[in-house]
């Protein structure tokens, strides 16, 4: 098995040893593409002691300044999630994850959040999916790492489990537009809106993340994207 | 979900953090029964720190001095294994091993062995079945806690999926829009398409069809269709 469409995002890790444990479990199950955002103590001895090995993994891993910049070349972006949101956002136990993640060979990205809080709702507005990992009510918050390792063996034995029919060709969504693409998008968006004195500058944020969270449910081609930013160029341009 | 006939055993664990850290998982996953054959450094600050508030699952540990006790009690009894023994016990993946756990309530121990070395070819030879935790040929050992953590989550989701009644709904779109609310939608988005000069009046259908299937695709909730009917108005009254 490999993984190598697939990255997973660790955002603002507080503590390096959860760092190395994740590159360990990642390695274990086939994945190679860690991208950290803003992560406390990397590299360490700490760090390094726990990946038990999984060097490469650290050695390659990405750092970036923000998740946005961490995910810009991906085609489909899961957030993990300890409880149920505000945002609608459809919410797939890690079981329905991988069977969506498995039918395309777009690039991936798996994020989790920091470890007490998790991931904030502007960083959940930027996913296609939400992922919950099931537990008992009140004792929901799993280890960064465990989080980590149980969505990478649910995709490594659910990919042992669709093998037989796998003749059912992985959807090819080749054009697809790019997470850079859609905040571009986005931002166009916004600023038509307010152009045009829709968005209240004061309070942006609701209206901007449902706009956020219908795109990315539709999850928009390329072309698809060309169409909508050329009719928002003509609604701004006549404003003047 | 609650697992009382099941009992996690860890055999001469080296790491007090691997108990502490496995306790956390168990809590997560529905999981308080504990026994402790021969480990090291136990009870200890260190444990007690990793197991994050799963207090009373180490204060309700059993202490062992063989594999043989502590599962004296038992009916069932499957022993984790990295790699294929000798021992022709049958060998299944935790997928298989949740599933007949699930179809019984005798009591069962799911033993874990030592972080180096597992477990001995004397205590497998007292297990049922041998579970093997699918993984990379050249990197097929799991932290324990990993370990304890990937068993406890496919019981925990076997289970969900296995409830009689339980088929994974489709979730529900109660709010979504009707077709009469969307074709009321694509009118107003062709006028407004059409004031701003982005449609040629000759020409509609293609891009009309496109626009169609993007946000069909998307499924439109009421409310969504209100926010983007409100940006629409405002772009097309501010034209005069």
């Amino acid at each position: 098995m490999n993984f190598n469409n697939i990255k997973i995002v660790l955002v603002n890790t507080s503590h390096p040893g959860n760092i190395g444990a994740a590159a360990r479990a990642m390695k274990n199950m086939g994945f190679s593409k860690l991208a950290l955002v803003e992560p406390n103590g990397f590299p360490s001895a700490e760090c390094t002691a726990r990946a038990s090995g999984a060097d490469e993994i650290l050695k390659n891993a990405t750092l970036h300044a923000t998740l946005a910049e961490a995910i810009a070349d991906c085609h489909l972006v899961m957030g993990t999630s300890a409880r149920e949101r505000k945002l609608a956002i459809e919410n797939l136990d890690p079981r329905q994850a991988a069977e969506k993640l498995l039918e395309t060979d777009v690039e991936i990205a798996l994020v989790f959040g920091r470890e007490r809080t998790g991931l904030t709702n502007d960083e959940l507005a930027m996913c296609h999916y939400h992922v919950h990992i099931p537990t008992v009510k009140d004792f929901s918050s799993l280890n960064l790492s465990q989080a980590v390792q149980v969505l990478c063996y649910e995709l490594c034995i659910s990919a042992e489990y669709s093998k037989p029919d796998m003749k059912k060709q992985k959807q090819a969504f080749h054009g697809l537009a790019s997470q850079e693409e859609m905040e571009s998008f986005y931002q166009h968006f916004e600023k038509a809106m307010l152009e045009v004195g829709f968005l209240d500058p004061n309070q942006p944020k609701k209206l901007l993340q449902r706009v956020r969270r219908l795109f990315n449910r539709a999850q928009l081609e390329k072309t698809e994207v060309n169409i909508l930013r050329g009719f928002l160029a003509k609604c701004s341009r006549d404003k003047g």
